[in-house]
């Protein structure tokens, strides 16, 4: 999906809800916990009850990888739906991946290629290797690269805040060294709402960049406040809910209560549009 | 396997060589590369052939997930023959993973637990975000996070070199900084032989930990160098080399071939100990 597809579908949807797909079977309701593509069907409710108030769907890896490769059977069923629905939506691989170059040109086949397993539009990636690590991932056309930047933990404190060179922050000068490795075309952010009072520094390095925003909800981030540091022209942001939305319910509505916080979120987000 | 595990194994086979399973079918002899089970069975042949000379097989996940799922399955049949085979190896999934607790905490699940699909004795983490994207992977006995500190890669310029604080560089730090995380019984770092020259100033910070050191052979790392800088009484390193050995024929000798080059290893390792 291009950059201005997704401006597109955002102005359509009134929306930049990201939903979370970090799908924990002890979490998921009970009559799908054990059943068969019970993963995938949970996946399909929440996608059948949401889309219509999100503009992007972002698997964590982590979540589909612990339950071995039955998990990614289930999520390439959930990939292959999303792309079967007729209403788009911006796909992410929440993967955190990164690694020498001839390395990093595998895991964007991986991901990325049209051809493989899972077509997603754009997966998450670790600055700490650099360039090379980075690169391989903006070769696909309409495909995305997003790079950690100021990450919602609280492990962020380690060394993302720490200054280097002359007094810049590890988060700024990522920001800054990778705009020679992409464009804001084919290039995000992720900084995490629980920082939002940092957006106006990233904002100063990345005017028109979209940024990826995770932790509204369960990890304590505001979305008024993200937007009023984040918002551009474009827009400029996906904020991303996961807990706060699948796990709404544990029982049997658990795709109503979905809708009902996705819907809640998407018209918050509407009036800020 | 616990330290004093792989340090008796590296004494018994006197080597501390660790084997790239970087599998690209278009490498691959042609014999294998449409043979049903063919990525599992070359491994096999290659594990068959240098086992004695090696303590260690570094499965690179990249190469398996760009061939989609069916490559997670010749994983899975990879290391199902290694822990059948009756003689030890010490087993590192080089991931490149790291993520806000919960997630790594699925990620640790993936790769490690003894009931998931892999069983990893290790795994490759990325620093960028901090304590708790770390400490899950050292909560299971006798496993083992391998954190990056210095890779091999030209990007490991970009960021991992650049000065913090009171004029440490970055990777200084992520060395300093993670002693709090871990052990020496369950930690080591990814230091490039690359850049074997800053290895006196890695072992000033960790004198006892073990140190993966990839860049031997295609990338150009010299292993006298890696030894005159990083051996300990412990041994201390495994030096991994993956297209030098795998690759050394892409004929059906490939395993012959491999088998000689990881026993000219095997023989520079045995003199140095």
């Amino acid at each position: 999906m291009t950059r201005q597809e997704l401006i597109n579908l955002i102005h359509t949807r009134r929306s930049f809800l990201c939903v979370g797909l970090d799908v924990d079977k002890n979490k998921m309701p009970a009559h799908l916990r054990d059943a068969e593509d019970g993963v995938f069907l949970f996946n399909k409710a929440i996608i059948d009850a949401t889309i219509d108030y999100t503009v992007a769907y972002k698997p964590n890896l982590a979540f589909y990888e612990a339950m071995g490769i039955e998990g990614l059977v289930q999520l390439k069923k959930t990939m292959d739906y999303l792309h079967s629905l007729g209403k788009p939506a911006f796909t992410i691989a929440d993967a955190k991946r990164g690694d020498i170059g001839n390395t990093s040109q595998q895991y964007a086949k991986a991901f990325l290629d049209p051809a493989g397993d899972f077509d997603f539009d754009a997966l998450t990636i670790a600055p700490y290797m650099g360039a090379d690590s980075v690169q391989p991932f903006t070769v696909y056309d309409g495909k995305w690269v997003i790079l950690l930047a100021l990450t919602s933990n609280k492990g962020a404190f380690d060394f993302q805040f720490l200054p280097v060179g002359d007094n810049k922050k590890i988060f700024e000068q990522v920001l800054e060294t990778s705009q020679q490795w992409g464009t804001p075309d084919n290039m995000m952010y992720v900084v995490g709402a629980t920082k939002a009072d940092m957006l106006t520094q990233v904002r100063a390095i990345v005017p028109e960049s979209f940024l990826l925003v995770p932790g509204v909800g369960a990890q304590g981030g505001s979305l008024e406040e993200v937007c009023r540091y984040g918002l551009t022209k474009d827009c400029g942001l996906l904020v991303n809910s996961s807990r706060g939305i699948i796990y709404a319910s544990n029982g049997e509505d658990f795709a109503e209560r979905a809708a009902e916080e996705a819907h809640k979120l998407q018209q918050q987000m509407s009036a800020v549009l």
